[in-house]
């Protein structure tokens, strides 16, 4: 059975988590902290040198990282990664962006009001440049969910299951949801899916 | 016949002109200024919702973006990006570590110090940690290619074509290169291939 190394309050952990769902594929759930500094530990390090969560772990102990690679190898011969070559390529465009120009920002900004671990590096500075940087990745998506139903065409796809996480909870890193209708119902389109699983955000 | 929009002075564009060299597939070269706003005028951005370069323009006028969903499209059914599943997903995980864990700080690091348009983002808090961050990334790789010969194994992919052009200039952005003599290996490997072609930094 796969074994998925991940933290439950962690957007990058539920997006494979949302995919195996989708897929009705089992697996075991491990729950490692990123924040106590349990990725950063040898035990954990000797499995992943880039001390990151997600991480895969196959039967035979081979190790997967980063949340977006382990989307594409799961959905591999699935209806959640296209068999055309550009319309997969689309899919990998949207799946850069999202770790390039929206995780960055709207993940991040997120992370640094929410934990406080991370509140020494809130600075007015980085709290601008990330609602700025943030808006503008929304912008983009909302330019392209005003002429698609998905965000790489008209089917749901691993980008979108990339994206949907930090998207869902941009409000509440402050961002100006009101300002993109279209991504509005577009997260509506995701959550009624049938088979959806919604991310079990922890109080805080 | 393929048209790529990108700075001769970037990375990222140099990523898709080294594996079409490989290829030997021939493209038209448009150059574009990244640091000028001409990614932010509207023919651009009609073009390029996103802003960036590099992008590819195929002949029947459909655009892809993002520097290695172009890399993973030029490549499909070649030797630069394996057939083998599990073998994939490992060249792409390197293509995220690449654009979340290694550009964002290395790349980045030295276009502060590079470009006088980018002076004022040059903080001290910033230029340390885009250092220490690099740093970091590096020492990911070096702990890679003491093991295998190349990035993602013993074979030269596209993993390698994303790596290889920050890392080579890290030196000239402050980068303690003498700490990682594996890279310095791994470098010297991929200059050597035939028909590698170098990057053609603009003089600064």
């Amino acid at each position: 059975m796969l074994t998925l190394y991940g933290m439950a309050d962690s957007g990058n952990c539920y997006k494979p988590r949302l995919l195996l769902a989708r897929l009705n594929r089992p697996f075991r759930h491990v729950e490692v902290n990123a924040l106590d500094g349990s990725t950063r530990r040898p035990d954990f390090l000797a499995r992943n040198p880039n001390g990151q969560v997600p991480l895969l772990e196959l039967d035979d102990g081979r190790t997967l990282r980063e949340s977006n690679a382990i989307l594409l190898y799961l959905a591999e011969g699935t209806p959640f990664l296209p068999a055309d070559a550009f319309q997969r390529a689309l899919v990998c465009q949207w799946l850069f962006f999202e770790q390039y120009s929206h995780e960055p920002y709207i993940a991040v900004r997120r992370a640094l009001i929410r934990y406080p671990e991370r509140a020494a590096e809130a600075t007015p500075e980085r709290l601008s440049s990330t609602l700025d940087r943030g808006h503008r990745a929304l912008a983009v998506m909302e330019s392209q969910l005003t002429t698609t139903r998905f965000i790489a065409g008209e089917d749901y796809t691993i980008a979108d299951i990339a994206l949907y996480p930090y998207t869902c909870d941009a409000r509440s890193a402050g961002f100006e949801m009101e300002r993109f209708p279209a991504i509005a119902a577009w997260l509506d389109r995701i959550a009624s899916t049938p088979g959806h699983v919604a991310i079990t955000w922890l109080p805080r």
